[in-house]
């Protein structure tokens, strides 16, 4: 057991802070500014240096096309880039949707697929949307989902409602990833298929941008409600074969949960070191909050908080790294379940001792928080996870039992 | 000891929950539509309609300007308009911070600035702000706030940057009374005094509308970053006496508190419901959500906990009217500490029942969740009231060591 | 609506509380030093003295046999009882489980029971235990009861196995109130009856007593292991009628509940008032505990709570007087729910400020606390009340849903 | 970065489990038989059969005393133990307090105190008790410690009160160590020697066994108050020097909390255990509680808390040995901070799916949950720990502000 970081991740995690202290954390006020749906002005000088700094598509193991880091050499780095979530992922090429998006193109893309889309995305010339949920089912549960995809001639015809199709508002999305049942009758795990839907497709309607507490999350490209009305695109754009979406949609879920996760623990330093700020420069009843003994509770829970989840992520990255997705399934779960609750905790304090500064547009710790209680729903409310890890669990109590 | 409500108030609770199910309820949809700084087209039929049916004004304890109600007469209604607190506080003219300011004007104004002013008001025609806390110092101790309000001929000069200005954004707002510093050498409490300051006042620059989380809060007439630079006004402008700001301050703040924890009732009552709703509609693993242990727990805790909240809101609002506001001083600031974190968990809870839905704008728990998120700052973060509270707790074991 | 205490009681609370000053603290360390299963030397005094005060048999509302005071009468003594638990409600001659015994051959006994048993019970001279729980079982679901009781000529012959039979290990208890099964063949709430038998009955084995968080409870008489083999007794000695086990059962509960919720209350005032003056006394980093902030927190926390959930049963017992046990099952789950987890929080944090003597024998909070948290299994665990407290809310959205 | 455990280690996990399924699990209900303050009859038994599988002073990193494994292979090993701490440690000799003795006595003792005192230790011959904490001070400071240490001639006299002197009700405890002042105007951290004194000196009194809830934690040798009334022993007695007291009692910390917190975890799966047989063979309304939600949830956070905590172990002992005790200070006050209240946590609710059981004699959990709970003060409060973690946090922002 070990627990040093490998020369190659101390490496790129000096090269990485360097780069969030000359050039993203100074952008910040930059970014704000600009409107709605566009990325940041900024971003494609940031997007340039990053490149230049060798700084790019370090999430894709596959050497072939991106930096080939383990999981467990990636993960701090993209603790790193969670301390400013709206600017450094994407100038990384890291963000959300788009990673999991390029990793899944570039495992199950055909040539012509990975040529057509996965090129631009690792280039960072256009962005991508994942279109999983639905308004109508608990989509936690993936077999409910029910848009369908049905085969015509030499295409396939795209009906149904999504929404929290993240990225899709973004002007730059050229394309959606949807998911939906080409077979109904086929037993319950491969009745899914997933799909290649160019953004400009006839009969696909961005209806409008769903709101997280207020925010349009404009940065990360928005939250889209998408209406696919008879939506025709060729045959070819079927992604593996038919029946595959649900194996494709269990090998995307892993890795994206690690990378949420370590973004959320770079959320929670940053909080936690604004929390630090701000006790030491602000005074009420005439001593530092930083003297005063609920703050020192609100900082040191905080610190032993972010030390055992950051233990947790690593060891279920290096568990993926070792035995495998699969093998990690109950590690994955158990920090989708700890993370963001814990994350939102330390940024609810941070936010307590700003006063009113803290819920407004003048800290980030507001917008931070609401990312952190979004995803206590992300791939599934935090008690689906609990009732699946219990079960497993129970399991070998309830085989003894049966004995 | 009884726990009947009165006649008079059972009465209102009828007529004011038949107005909530005809008019409020339905506008909801269209209010949500207008645009950011400008109250619902519906807002003038609403506000009409209510006047007709003699719901009006009725947070007034004065009965020459108002209903005459009692603190413990007033509570519930205030509660039930809390079910829709961006649209019936104001329907009824009992909105904050209009109502703070008519109760003081009511008590301390000069019949000239009851006329200029309380009348209007009163009537509905116009809205006012109330200009107290500053970004440079902990406000939470009124004695620190640092604008200045100088002598100067007949006129008063003003001086100082003020946010949180909540109603400043409203178009309508005419009146702000800000609180300042007329003399820096008087003892500590009768430093401030407070003054009316016309919105259109030379020198009065709005500045800004702070968010709350993503929220402009344009219902609530927003909350405003001000300055003021060389602001003058009449001499007569200034309310009651030089020195007075601190006392005016500490009578307005005691039934300040008592509607705002009622209206939070009211929210939470409003979340419990929807809570209910989506338990019974929505299924997940098989089975409702109503039949499901966790969001039982849920169901059971929250209404448990508003029981509580309201006893003790409503004993306060009783103490208040028998033996004055000093004398509930501990169960003011005891409602204050319990209610809005009780009520951010409750809808939390609520939103957690609605997956991605419930921090979106389809339903309105995610912006009453940010109104009593906002509550644990407002008048004073719950750390400075928990403080005072313990202090007068350990006040009799101190004198007691004492002797 | 009025929070006043009317006239007696306020008279009662007096006279209590000087008995409390006079007589139960002073004799608290006494008490501590007698041997496990006695009664503490001291008892017959506080009982000879507190029944010269009048102060004597107040829990019962019938005016022949008892005080005749209602429960919100009553309610507000028993708290005050809850201060020395392990003293004053024996000395009232109002401990459990002797009051409900009492308050149920005051209401279903024959004559002929009430003279055997009723009147030693209320002259103080015998205790009484009542057998329900049972070790195989979730009792919680009194129709899962599994003693039998049958009827064998003039006699009934019990068989079964009872556990937390409180009061059983006392040599003072000479009578058992035994719930069982006299006909498995009726409907679910008609299998249960009631029957006395005296503790001294052949086939009665008082295995042992049950351990609290490593208490005896020898105050309280203990909780016993009790197993009935072929127990014969008098027919006559049948509870009212068979089958009515359950509907007595039943009509004991509420009271209990408020009572033991009261005495929770009282209890949380002790811890209170302890933690007090341990934070006036004791210095820690050069200052007292009073003015660090984390102890300022429990102790403003714990003096809200204790409010909230004073009024709460408070409003309870009102119900229970005004509508009856059954219009008040809503408000009598909510305070099992809310009580004894707010009182164990608060005894928690007395503990900890008083370091390690909290935990021993020294101070009375240890024991304090495993009787909170025993509370929370009595009469069912928190988990069963909230499930049907929720299932109560939920009813009318599914019958409106069914429509 | 490795999270596997090296050979040694797991050979040792797989030797010591089959020891605990072989002799520890059988043996627990016969130690629970033996009277107050001995050892069970059982202990030797176990002791020579530990010593015969080589399982035997694991804890000792000396190789020339000890097994010589680092604090990461012996970590692990501990929280095995753990699973039944009134047994298995004894049996291995790695109890506390004579593993902290023996590792004081090991690193400071003169050859002849380690021939007198630490031999017979290290045979299980004989136990120790450590004498620090004081009735009247606040211990956690340890410059509080007012017990007096004089030189007189030949001798030194010892003169003060301790309590929860941990194992010295034990009848095999022959050697005390004991801190107390040698030198009050010494500077604050040189006033401090620690000393042998044998429990049979004369002047020292064994009070009585202060007691954890209601145990008297006889397996462990009890809590001890101990009265030294000039208790004379020879100067030779003395540990290292003069004023080095407070620098031992630092080294012997750090060690004493990894251990506490391994077999804390241990405790912890011990009670997860327990909790999910309980949840696979208990039906509650017509299901298994295996089947509820909210044992569903206890269980699934249960496993995620502990996975965390471990890690954090696990860190903290490879930091220990990596950079020594004073470079992993920080992680040794995060375990002290996290472990005992989130074990309580676990334990609670493994209590609370026991029903009534868990509470009593009939489960070990009532047990280990006091044991858990006195671990927040063992050491310092939680309070003191968080205090002083956050002072560490804020230091680097205070030191950035100065300049």
């Amino acid at each position: 057991m070990d627990f040093r970081y490998d020369e190659r991740t101390q490496e790129l995690q000096r090269q990485l802070l360097a780069f969030m202290d000359e050039k993203i954390y100074p952008a910040e006020p930059f970014a704000a500014a600009t409107d709605e749906w566009s990325r940041p002005a900024v971003m494609e000088e940031l997007k340039a240096e990053a490149r230049r700094r060798g700084l790019w598509n370090l999430f894709l193991p596959d050497p072939e096309h991106g930096a080939g880091l383990t999981n467990l050499q990636y993960a701090p780095l993209a603790e790193i880039t969670g301390r400013s979530p709206h600017l450094a992922p994407e100038a990384l090429n890291c963000a959300a949707p788009d990673t999991g998006n390029m990793e899944l193109l570039a495992q199950f893309g055909s040539p012509e697929q990975q040529k057509r889309w996965l090129t631009p995305l690792l280039e960072g010339e256009i962005r991508s949307a994942f279109c999983m949920t639905e308004p109508e089912v608990a989509s936690s549960d993936a077999a409910n989902i029910a848009t369908r995809i049905e085969r015509d001639g030499d295409s396939y015809v795209v009906n149904g409602r999504k929404w929290w199709s993240s990225g899709a508002m973004d002007p730059a999305c050229e394309i959606l990833i949807v998911m939906g049942r080409t077979d109904p009758d086929a037993p319950k795990h491969l009745q899914q298929s997933m799909i290649l839907v160019p953004r400009d497709t006839p009969g696909v309607e961005i209806r409008r941008g769903m709101h997280v507490f207020g925010y349009t999350d404009g940065a990360h490209g928005g939250h889209a409600e998408i209406v696919f009305d008879d939506v025709r695109v060729p045959a070819e754009n079927l992604i593996a074969g038919e029946g595959e979406g649900f194996a494709i949609a269990q090998a995307r879920l892993g890795p994206g949960r690690i990378h949420h996760c370590m973004r959320l623990i770079g959320m929670a330093e940053r909080g936690l070191e604004l929390m630090c700020r701000r006790a030491v420069s602000r005074t009420a009843f005439g001593k530092p909050l930083a003297e005063q003994g609920v703050v020192q509770e609100w900082i040191a829970e905080s610190r032993v908080r972010i030390e055992q989840l950051r233990l947790l992520v690593l060891k279920t990255a290096w568990l993926m790294d070792t035995v495998g997705n699969k093998g990690a399934h109950t590690e994955i779960q158990a920090i989708k379940i700890a993370t963001p609750s814990t994350v939102e905790w330390i940024l609810d304090k941070a936010i307590q001792a700003h006063g009113g500064g803290g819920i407004s547009q003048d800290f980030p710790l507001a917008q931070l928080w609401a990312a952190a209680r979004t995803l206590r729903f992300a791939d599934g409310p935090d008690e689906v996870h609990r009732r699946s890890l219990a079960r497993r669990e129970l399991r070998p109590y309830l085989s003894e039992q049966a004995n």
